[in-house]
């Protein structure tokens, strides 16, 4: 009992200081400036995500749960709160690329002195506190995907593209390029955490749904499809689109995924390593719901069904499932039967943002290690495309 | 099988008859004024949905498929098509308005000029046609609902409140107010419509899904419930709400149901029969999703899922289920397993509307004869609140 | 003195009477739907119209001048009150299309109800009141010529394009259409209202400018030398237009005077007798401050100023001075010096306003009879474009 | 003549290098991320007016009039071109804090490479050459008063408040507070820039305008008078403001000028030395047009007209007319009679900003050494506050 213990133990300090870590590094290739900027209400600042994650550490560990700790600047929690009502009032979103006090540097110094209580503090944790030490890990590695996609934008921004680093994470082709169906005979299935490892609220309870027969796709589509799909006029055709997104892609003009540019009749996007052609057999990336939609229907198909993506995750080897790019689903963000918002303040976590939002399974290029599971669920809105997300197609059979 | 025939050629007649008679009879109290104004975008003016309704028979069936049909004024598509893009462009939604010309007289004159038109052929016309009829029928029916719901909104934004007409529809209370849990087992239960009646493209096809235990509320949620809502501070609570509809709440100002208006201390609201007082044991009307929803937080409840309220609509009675009050539930508006959209131009009907709205089930005291049924799928966004929109609440067990 | 005092009598009455006819006249050609629908919140319907100039009399003079006048509906205060603060609280400018009732007829009524009331009391008011009156008719006959520019709008919105009568008037053609300068010498000169006549507060006090040496155009600009003018790329030449000017075009697109379309090469405009061909030798109409500035500076060129203008009109005989078109001024709407406003309610008439607008001298074809003179200053902002505005050049010699 | 000429070479060799030198002196309180963050449109980061300045020597200098100069870098011309359509295309104003790179060290090195290759030119640059020196010198004025103004509005918007520096610029108080009246008889006078000293293109021709008699007020309004103005609730009464700037005043929720908050029932203010106390005989700073014309209003004056201030400066020492506020006249931004716009890209200096702005007169504690004299001509949008811009009174005598 011990052991296991130890063991346990050993695991959450590793698991913390990866993840701590990580975030460092992440955000190593980026000035002051390039930090503190924000370019989009969507997006936050780099130096925001480092604050934010330490904030979490301090707000709901370290403060509640270790006497005598002292809070590092008591005027920063107003400032990097992200939306937590139970933690009182916060910066408007809008608002954080003005904050360029406190600097890089406080911030990263904040970041010691909240890793070094940790540390101290961590074995002689309640068990409590040490759950929500976990869920503070998985919620930083959130936002390092975050802070990657947002510096990414901030760049496509910048006439002059500039880049994030050369060796920086991209969606990668597979080798063979044969689209083909990977066929599911449907029927009860089981959805959701199965209870053994780490998971939001969100992903539980695992449930029962019924599937009818069904097939997806073999491996996501690719650039080079998704070119077809404009040549043929795809963003020219409104009955292959939603209503609502027929009006986005109207107002916004939108005639290729997010980053694509036309030169010399070539197509360009923006990447981490700056602007790059596009790669024929990578997947396409950057396009949101309306567009994976409408594709979906020009290919005389449909998107994946959340419980059928989960489904097959679990049963069968397909290509890109994780590590490419987030899927698209036809599932809107909903509870699952019985679902119920952890207790206190990070209860509002993932439960309040159930409106509007469709869910994204699988994992991308920009995810950090140890954050890809078949359960996880992803949601954004259907025009958000920053993000690395792309389509498999699915079909009935 | 003659004689079935005949008795089928009867029925549609006599729906196509009753139908075209009872919009007439809806826009009766209006002046050429009332008929034409449009108060906001997601509303029509009276007249446009006399005329749209017209727009529909004489596009879909007349024009098609009756030789020799006499098109009444062919500068009148563009005004009257709605969203259907494979018929054609159209005016902007939110200019309807402006369309003093043609005036009611000439909508009532080109009315009469369809409905000979279709009397006349209506034996003669092929299956398809005929199904078109029947569909027409069936969409002018929720015409007639927005018909009423237009002008409530209109004569709200008038400061003299005018009454649109005394005996006019109202959420009836129940006799006995006790509220009470109805409870159902769950399981694989089937739902969507069974294939004898008429029934929408996305209320098909019939299939199963699985429910967990639950039980729903034996009545409405009333406005004497509400009104402790608002007087327990629900709409000044953060934590009872979703991201996006404190979002609303706060950016709107809002602070009761639409048309509630506090005078004196006592609640009134705005009715077909002018502004009234709230009566504490009718249901509450006029509220939006997200205020459905943090209502039901507040009351330790939720919202039904859609196959639970139709599941327990097929098999057991309870209150005012329909002709009250439509119920939002927690279910997004999307394609059922296997749906597919009707063919041609009509088949813009519904699917491309499945995004960012959530269903709404049963029917409203506005909803006219013949309208309703369980597997019947109304939506809505969110934030709109001009129907006679309600709450019953739900809980597991 | 007795008969003057009834010379001065007899002119108020018949200005009085032969006013509020006009109103009734230009009203006559609309059905109750025209009369009440706003195309725009700078418009207003024609109905609005009849009943804000009634409520003027009634507020201003019956109510606080005659004992005993029983207003028609203490309700409809709140209804037709503009923008005079101190007369208490008033519908939003924008919804002033959602007052489907009173009806046009009810509205009818009310005028014959305060003429009758104003036609009995005349004789025995104070000259204060008096004075009010003489005001209120002035003020009629702007909204005179609004009521007719507003339905313009309105009817230009229509597909349909309908027309308001056929007799209609437009900005009429000068027999020789060459295009001469005619001196001033500058020097000291005094502009503003002499004192005999009626003016509205902002043409007081008269008062002396300095000029120098000007020449103003012989008449306006014609409509085929605005179309070379666009030939020429005007609407496309960014150094020829102010700034916040070029910021309009490109956000709203403007490529033509309102009203003006291009079918099948040819330019057509809207008019109050329906969409006509674009008359070349008429002077153009419906362009902005924006515009004009920009055709002047492009013709080589500049916008009279307003002292210039008047000067030369108290002195020397131009084409087009008035009832063709507004000619705007490159004077921005300011007080005189020693301006003071009229004293109440109505002191809120004119001065309030002298923020971001332009003057505007001469008249229109929509101006009624006897609303004319060389010190009237009419007003409106740079973008705005849906009065009779036109051109006259003036340059610098 | 040839020392005349070396004389004046040597003046502007010294201004040139004063005024690049001051530029630097006023960045370097502020870190990288400082210098790149844009708290608003109408601000731009301190890192683009270091840019833009030096882009207006390279274009209109170096490049068409230094042979053999190797422009720094080709992309930079589209960053930081500000809106001179003559010199192309360029970043939208609104998307300045986007610009990470180049870094502040990166566009520090430019102003090296431009200022070492401008001090190599100048004494050979022909004179039309050396007038473009002298006006970017005067331009880059401009940008070091903007350059403050825009620190301090972001620093405004950090919930921190952080001090720029803290011997930092501040409107300061004369000693004796008592307000008194200075007259001018009125006549024929003449402004305008009288030709010795250097003028934009806005400041002439000299020439006559007839002034009637006026006073003008012996000092700025002071904190302390501006605070009794709010507490006789002249932001509460619509009939003290015009128009458009009660409709300001409401939809933005005016209270009080820009910055001012009230803590524990004292003001307080933003100040580049951090958040203090509102000093009550300082000059009120930070207000817009429309609170200076309330306030004048509820004072029983009004705001001079701009001839007024200048003949009242040409001739008598009032207290505060430069160094401590900008001063709000009455008179729109407009083209003197004979007015022409410089030559080539320049003349777009001004000329196109001359509609919708207010002239303010005198100069400000942000204002550089040099940089102020009677007829200067500033000017602002009524709406405008981030500028130390005050009130003068003014009346007719």
């Amino acid at each position: 009992m011990a052991s296991r213990t130890v063991s346990a133990h050993g695991a959450l300090r590793r698991l913390f200081s990866e993840t701590r870590q990580h975030s460092r590094a992440r955000a190593a290739p980026l000035s002051d400036a390039d930090a503190s900027a924000q370019s989009m209400p969507d997006a936050s600042p780099a130096k925001w995500h480092l604050a934010h994650t330490t904030w979490f550490f301090e707000t709901f560990v370290l403060t509640p749960h270790v006497p005598g700790y002292r809070v590092f600047d008591p005027e920063w929690g107003f400032l990097f709160n992200s939306y937590y009502e139970a933690a009182g009032p916060r910066l408007c979103r809008d608002r954080r690329g003005l904050l360029t006090r406190p600097t890089l540097a406080e911030i990263l110094a904040w970041r010691t002195h909240v890793d070094t209580a940790l540390d101290r503090a961590l074995d002689d944790l309640p068990e409590a506190a040490r759950a929500l030490v976990r869920l503070g890990c998985h919620h930083e590695q959130q936002h390092q995907e975050l802070l990657l996609t947002d510096i990414l934008h901030l760049f496509s921004e910048n006439p002059l593209a500039p880049a994030y680093a050369e060796g920086a994470p991209f969606p990668a082709a597979v080798p063979r390029a044969a689209h083909d169906w990977a066929p599911h005979p449907g029927g009860i299935v089981a959805i959701g955490n199965a209870g053994k490892d780490f998971a939001f609220d969100c992903e539980t309870p695992r449930h029962e749904v019924r599937l009818y027969p069904f097939a997806l796709g073999s491996r996501l589509v690719t650039n080079a499809e998704w070119a077809a799909f404009i040549d043929d006029g795809g963003y020219r055709t409104p009955t292959l689109w939603l209503s609502d997104g027929w009006a986005w892609r109207t107002r916004d003009d939108v005639t290729a995924p997010l980053y694509w540019r036309r030169e010399d009749g070539d197509w360009t996007t923006m990447t981490l390593a700056g602007r790059r052609p596009v790669a024929p057999a990578a997947p396409v990336a950057h396009i949101g719901y309306f567009e994976a939609d409408a594709f979906a229907r020009w290919a005389g198909a449909r998107l994946p069904r959340e419980s059928e993506w989960e489904a097959m995750a679990e049963n069968t080897a397909l290509s890109q499932m994780f590590g490419a790019c987030w899927q698209w689903t036809e599932s809107a963000y909903a509870a699952y039967p019985g679902f119920r918002p952890a207790a206190g303040a990070v209860g509002e976590y993932n439960g309040k943002f159930m409106c509007g939002q469709f869910v994204l399974k699988g994992s991308s290029c920009a995810t950090p290690p140890g954050h890809s599971r078949a359960a996880y669920r992803n949601f954004f809105y259907p025009h958000q495309r920053w993000q690395f997300t792309g389509v498999r197609l699915a079909k009935d059979i």
